[in-house]
């Protein structure tokens, strides 16, 4: 297989409502996640749901952050996918750290696809090779 | 366990890698797929890389839509992630198609937590009830 990247899948609940309900946090935590996972942010979009709830969406040079939360059940959604450097457990934690989630379910999947006799070997002029 | 949404984590090859390294192509393609889905777009960030690949994500009322281009494989990787209403294996297939991958791997992963006493019988005032 060729690997392009890691995708940690993350569910935490146990969190403080008022928490999970406050979009300028949120939008704090996730640039402090992008910071500590050596990521590069290129665009993050934070959007507050009625009556409650919140999304964050971290567009980066490495691939993304994605987070939703349900307030009024204690829970979010937390979608880390980093290809190349960057140190994506290191943003998980931190953002369960901020949004103080008791329990978490963390699935690591791991992006690419299976390897055929064409990408076996790279070499520089690989992109135009298969043009 | 408590089901908040679906979350499909598609790997996709074998696709033209001048599609892959067309952000406007893929900005329309997603807002189609948005549309097939029946899903409601806040926001959408499209990035184009030097020297190629391309990443989009788009922030939904129901979650996110994310993909990130390699076209040096001829690979993308795609997320959609909807929580309640929504079509996502439409969004998928179409940007299957539109991108013209001839090989996908799709994950399904159900997004929730374990049910608890506190949420085995919600009501109108269940966010209240946790606060």
């Amino acid at each position: 297989m060729k690997k392009v990247g890691f995708h940690l899948v993350v569910d935490a609940w146990d969190a403080p409502s008022d928490l999970l309900n406050d979009p300028e946090r949120i939008r704090q935590g996730i640039l402090e996640a992008i910071a500590v996972g050596d990521a590069t942010l290129i665009d993050l979009c934070v959007h507050q749901f009625s009556p409650h709830g919140v999304t964050a969406t971290a567009t980066l040079a490495e691939s993304h952050i994605a987070i939703h939360t349900w307030p009024e059940y204690g829970y979010f959604a937390v979608d880390v996918f980093f290809c190349g450097k960057g140190k994506p457990a290191k943003a998980i934690e931190h953002l369960q750290k901020v949004l103080q989630a008791k329990s978490v379910d963390v699935k690591e999947i791991e992006r690419g696809f299976p390897m055929s006799k064409k990408f076996e070997q790279p070499s520089h002029s690989i992109y135009q090779g298969i043009v």
